[in-house]
This record gives C-alpha cells, sequence and structure tokens, in this order.
C-alpha cells in the first residue's frame, strides 16, 4: 500500500515535470534529461515508468480524453426522450464538460500551443466521432439537416466557442457558456 | 507582353510543382531541388520568382485566402437591413464560399494533409477574426448570444460542416451545404 502510493507521487512528479518542460520547450526539443532534471529523479526510475516522451506524452493525452469520455457516457443522451428531457440532459453535460475543460484549461492550453508536435486537435476530432452514435438517433429523430452534416457542425460550434472561452480568459462562467451551448445545440434538434 | 505572359506561365509551373511535391513529402522533406526536377527548370530561375520554400508556401496561402476575402468583400454583409435581405445576402455568400471551396479543395487538401508544417489552419483561424466587424453588427442587433461567441460558434460550425463535405467527398450539391450553413447561420441571428 505505502509502495504504492509512492509509487502514483513519482509518476506524478514525472508527470509535472513534463507538462513544465513541454510549455518552455516544445515536444521536439524536450528530452528525458531535462524530465528526470526537473523531477529530481534517476534515469533509471523515468525509464520505470514510460519507455520514452512520446509514451508519455500519449498516456496525458489519454487521461484528458477519458475524463471527457466518462462525462459523455455518464449522461445518457439515449435514454432521453422528450423535449424537456433532452434539454435538461444536455444542459447538465454541457455543465459537466465545461467545468472539466475550465479545471483541466492549463494542461489542454499547453497541449494546444504546441499542437504541431502534440497533435492533439486531430485527436479530439477522431475521439468526438467515437461518440456520434449517440447523437445520431437524437439528430435524425428531430432535425431536418442531415445527421452528419448537424453533429459535424455541433462539433466544431461546442469546440469554437470552447477556444473564445479560453481566449477570454473565462470571461462567462460556466453556467453561462453552457446555456450558449445548449441554446445553439437545440436550434439544431427542434429546428422550425 | 511576350515576357510576361512567360513569366506568369513559369510561375505556374513552379507552384504546379510545389504542390504536387508537397503532397508526396511534406513540406520539411521537400527541397528547392525537388521542385525544379518536377518543373523541369533552372534553379537560378526558381530564385527568380521566390527566396525559398517558405515563402512560396506563404505566397499559395496568401492566395487561397485572398479568394475568400474577395468573396467576403464582395457580399456587403453590413449593408443587409430586413431579415430577407439578409437570408438571401447569406445565400448567395455561402454558394460562392462554398463553390471557390469545392474549386480549389485538391489544394486545401493538400495544405490540410500537412497541418502540421504549414499551419493553414491557424491562419484561416486568425484571419477569419478579421471579419468580426463584418459580423458585429448582424450579432449585435439580432441575437441574444454575446456577438462573440456568436461568431466563433458561427465559424467553427461553417468549418466542420466543410470538412465533413470534404470527408464525405462532395455528396451534397454546393447549394445544399449553403442551405444547411443558411439555416444554421439564421438560428444564431434570429433566434427565439
Amino acid at each position: 500500500m505505502k509502495l504504492n502510493l509512492k509509487a502514483k507521487e513519482t509518476e506524478a512528479r514525472i508527470e509535472d515535470a513534463f507538462w513544465q518542460v513541454l510549455d518552455e520547450k516544445g515536444l521536439e526539443r524536450l528530452t528525458v534529461t531535462d524530465i528526470i532534471k526537473v523531477a529530481n529523479i534517476n534515469r533509471s526510475t523515468f525509464y520505470n515508468y514510460f519507455p520514452d516522451k512520446y509514451e508519455l506524452l500519449g498516456h496525458l493525452q489519454d487521461q484528458l480524453i477519458d475524463g471527457i469520455k466518462q462525462i459523455t457516457n455518464e449522461k445518457a443522451i439515449v435514454t432521453s426522450q422528450s423535449p424537456e428531457e433532452i434539454c435538461t440532459m444536455l444542459n447538465s453535460y454541457f455543465i459537466n464538460l465545461l467545468t472539466y475543460v475550465k479545471n483541466n484549461a492549463k494542461h489542454i492550453l499547453i497541449m494546444y500551443d504546441h499542437d504541431q508536435e502534440t497533435l492533439f486537435v486531430s485527436r479530439i476530432h477522431y475521439f468526438s466521432k467515437e461518440f456520434f452514435p449517440y447523437w445520431a438517433k437524437l439528430l435524425h429523430e428531430n432535425s431536418e439537416i442531415k445527421a452528419q452534416y448537424a453533429y459535424a457542425g455541433i462539433m466544431g460550434m461546442i469546440a469554437s466557442i470552447v477556444l473564445e472561452w479560453f481566449d477570454s480568459d473565462f470571461s462567462l462562467s460556466v453556467e453561462e457558456v453552457a446555456a450558449i451551448a445548449n441554446d445553439v445545440v437545440q436550434k439544431f434538434i427542434f429546428q422550425r
């Protein structure tokens, strides 16, 4: 138990060091030597956890994306039926999603600033396609716009609104941005 | 006059060669030697036109973006007043824009496929911010959503819908996609 805790602590130190160095130098110029210096650990300790910096990057991206996956699975999009249920479900979904994004803003921004190297945006793009089946039923039944265009439009819009929120240094509250997203998505779903 | 024509022809050959080699090798691995081989010209001829491959890339990106600028300036977004005028203006704007995008799809896709190196998407993103003033009046007067969020949402949505159209290999006509874009943008502008 004690060992396990120590292992978790060491892993966290490696991860914190990685974020700091990634922010300063970008991925290409970052080395394992940089990380072990900042984390104050031995080289062999690093390799007990990760084979190289790319695996470490992948691990951290997986963590960020898993958080979004959990939120998306939690809210049972498919089981909501009436417009009122859908509205309530979407609102709490957006609040959870935006709270998560805000809590992880520092790391998301570092990934985004070094996107030429980290390719985080493309990962998010492909990941968002996984969730199309959850939305398809909602969009088919309620929207006159072809479902895959509506879905692409919704995802692009949410991504842009979130980026604008980042750019404005979170000038609106989570609830205000959730209300904007919810409002617009409902226009897609219940048009005319 | 004849010389001028020949110069234009040589420039076009350099550009065609660049697109071909960029598509095959990406920007980093691409060399001036590759381009002059494919274009079948001397090295010194190349340098009469462009100092290096990055200037050539910038020139071609400028050309693509200038096309979009012209279409956006043409349609006097600010002068449209009534909902009917705005609707007609937007529809013809989207038809012009999508026709342009479709006509230049090959080059846009090459840029996009090598975006880690060409950074075309960020250029489009910053360029789109230039046009906010054109839309701001429309959005302030008509939208309850804060104008900069509405604008970010509209741009993100249009970009995603266009990408989906590319991915589906242009399965819908220009008019159909323009109708989707128009429909959604009007929901932003004339809500509730």
